[in-house]
């Protein structure tokens, strides 16, 4: 059994060797160092360059055994010929993990260069990551790899047979979701370590509260199955399943060197164990998130506080279709919230305030009373004046700008500021107080200083069609825990 | 026959009288004129207020009677009671368009009121948009809403029986997907011009090449049926359905005072018209922009690009299930292309890249033979090195800062704008010379600087997922349209 102890070297590595960094910094192996220094790794890199002295400002080497420190991870992008030289070379010097981004192995039919990569590997007891993969995340401060965009510290891992969907989703939470990541790992053509491993090591780790996989092949099929289904239990798992048509394949095999698993497999496995199949990286990073943020909810019944009438409707056509309930509240507890609307709001729910500049009412009052209540056991809301809405007062035209009053009010923003945030801690304190999710929706993204504050404090926010299905499967996922019990 | 020239106050006014702008910075009615005149309107406000003498710079009135100019538009942000009085006065002053967007009508019961707005609209030959509706949008000069974000000038219109669905989502398209809009329009309770009104003007309109519906309820089912089948054979209809469970319904009535349609009454118009029922508004705004960018495939056959082989299989699996094929290329096509692609590539399509550098082979060189060849309809590309991928190299730490190579690339990414944008034109001359639809997929958004290019110039840009789908739903109706002929 593979435990976090037996890959501290991936995820915690000090003294960091570099095969492929030069003094180009379009390089894929230079922008990995800036990467790996611009996420505030505390350790040092070691360039290892046929020619240079110095590169981005560290001292080179000619060779690995020419360092004097230990060296706790190496991390090899160089062309396919040089990359079992370099390892043998890892292993004399007593690297005990070695990430290969190269490929041009199994994939491409090389099956003897990478049974050689597994022979050498054996001899040194090297853990490799890959051949033929992406690197690797260990939020904050590990960023191996080429994509500059660091996550922000939190719950989920993520082990993936696509190179390109273990990184580059990242954009996406960095820019929209604010999924909150503990690790990502990127197996590539798994020599020697493989998705079996990482997931028994996350099984254990407390740093991880859910997972992702992005799947193709199953390899150890029986302990894969056993793994899910005991992980699942405590810890969700979401999968992706990639490479199911004919051309899905080709494509697969052509770049994991792996006989993909056709979706009826996939299905199976997720019915067998209760692991949820999603269909892209929006949603399984969306899901994750909530599963990561929110308590999950206790049964159906969902209360939308909206400020907007077609976004409720959307979001309880959803919500109804989908084996959950937006009940029409009590007339007791219709009347308590009454005199917080508007004139023009419908309370029976959707509770449709239509609009309303009272925040403390929206955000706070309203919330507080549907949460106690046991009429409901998860709270969604459509509508988040954000501080960008009044961005426009800069762009005023000039003879509006001397205005008084545009003046007073161009500061306006800044003043909501500390506001909303007051507003924003206290319905953190209901979603602690009464163990119920709580989700935000809105058609803002990450850019905007409340959507990134809400995110990474712990309400998620999405998109309303979005936000809902995270709730529905966050609510079938309960379920099945409840029918294990 | 309601034509464009009938509402060309709405759409080009260029004196605005309104009602409910105020010196208090966050009011609605401030907030819409801030944003009509950051969006470059070359008209003039007109602020209608009881006391104020002077609003946001500009001389206020006690009574739109005391206006000596011709006043084109009159826009109502105010209590329920006054509306019916203000439009009175309207009236008198010759005011024939009048948007009003406060609510308090029919939506709530107040169906006497409603019907005095009726009234005092056919007396004075005033065509009203509303009651409560959240205004309009003719790009780019012309935002009449509270929405600070202008989209960009473009093909699409949208008419909403939602008024939050009508400008909320300008927020996303403003950020991620860059749809090109020509008009939107919020109908609200539709007192005396609804949605087949703006259908029948948008049919004729040059601007419009495709047209969105958020729809709610068929007031005029027989002529909006008839419209729907003619419009859509020129210019595609694309329609979201809100409001078809219990609480949808609840919901749908309790806002536009509509008695909604079930969802099966859209699934039928759809079968009945060619028309494309989507489920969300992300699915809607990406499928116009791809009708008001591209030209509609002439057969079902893609070749995928990717530097990526996960987004390969995932677009691939997605393309051949709904009907279109990703065939292996011609032995010739693969010799043609195979020594412009790194040695790890697979050519057999998915044409998976791994990962090169080599921009002008990616991007141009291999996308020419490809779109040249009869083997192929469409081209899918995924992946982007945009220029933030540098923008790393301004967080390196203190001491690799004075490093030369760092210097040296600092304005690595500056120096590439230009080298990109001569290879984007040249794909953008491509799209015209074969007529054939390109999209580009990656996960980067409009914050960047290369995908907001790409977008605006006619290469929509969006998540893998979603650009499959985009393609697919085009597909289904070219095949529509060739079926009819």
């Amino acid at each position: 059994m593979t435990t976090l102890e037996d890959l501290k070297g991936f995820f915690e590595p000090e003294n960091i060797a570099y095969y492929g960094a030069s003094n180009m910094m379009q390089k894929f192996g230079s922008l990995h160092v800036v990467n790996l220094l611009s996420a505030g790794f505390t350790g040092k890199p070691f360039p290892i360059h046929p020619k240079e002295d110095e590169i981005l400002g560290f001292k080179a080497y000619r060779n690995i055994k020419d360092v004097s420190e230990k060296i706790d991870l190496a991390v090899i992008a160089a062309p396919t010929k040089f990359i079992n030289p370099i390892l043998e070379d890892c292993g004399q010097k007593g690297v005990k993990h070695v990430i290969v981004l190269s490929g041009g192995f199994s994939e491409l039919g090389n099956v003897g260069g990478q049974a050689e990569m597994k022979t050498i590997a054996d001899k040194y007891g090297i853990k490799i990551m890959g051949p033929n993969c992406s690197g690797l995340v260990a939020a904050p401060n590990i960023n191996i790899t080429h994509v500059p965009w660091p996550p922000r510290k939190g719950g989920v891992s993520i082990i993936s047979q696509s190179g390109t969907y273990a990184m580059q989703p990242m954009i996406a939470i960095s820019s929209k979701i604010g999924t909150g990541i503990s690790k990502i790992v990127s197996v590539g053509n798994e020599v020697n370590t493989d998705l079996v491993d990482y997931l028994e090591a996350f099984e254990h780790d407390d740093d991880t509260t859910c997972i992702g996989l992005y799947f193709e092949a199953v390899r150890r099929g029986k302990e894969f199955i056993e793994l899910v289904d005991r992980i699942n239990r405590k810890k969700p798992i979401v999968i992706i399943p990639i490479g199911q048509t004919d051309a899905g394949m080709r494509s697969a095999q052509s770049h994991t060197a792996a006989i993909t698993s056709p979706g009826y497999v996939v299905d199976s496995i997720c019915e067998q164990t209760g692991a949820i199949k999603v269909q892209n990286s929006i949603e399984m990073l969306s899901l994750l998130n909530g599963f990561d943020s929110l308590p999950l909810p206790k049964d159906n019944k969902v209360a939308i506080l909206t400020m907007g009438g077609g976004p409720g409707s959307l979001m309880s056509d959803l919500l109804e279709s989908h084996g959950m309930r937006v009940p029409v509240l009590s007339e007791e507890l219709q009347e308590e919230i009454q005199p917080m609307l508007p004139e023009t709001a419908s309370t029976m729910n959707p509770i449709d305030l239509t609009y309303s500049d009272d925040m403390q009412n929206y955000l706070n009052e309203v919330p507080n009373i549907l949460l106690k209540s046991n009429e409901i056991d998860a709270l969604m809301f459509y509508g988040l004046m954000g501080n960008e809405y009044f961005k426009n007062l800069t762009n005023v035209p000039d003879y509006m700008q001397e205005n008084e009053s545009v003046q007073t009010m161009k500061n306006f923003g800044e003043m909501m500021i500390d506001f909303f945030i007051a507003l924003f801690e206290e319905l953190l304190e209901f979603k602690k107080q009464y163990q119920k999710p709580i989700i935000l929706t809105c058609y803002n993204t990450r850019e905007e200083l409340f959507v990134r504050w809400l995110q990474d404090h712990g309400i998620p926010v999405y998109y309303p069609e979005e936000g809902v299905w995270v709730l529905i499967r966050m609510w079938q996922y309960a379920k099945f825990l409840q029918s294990k019990k």
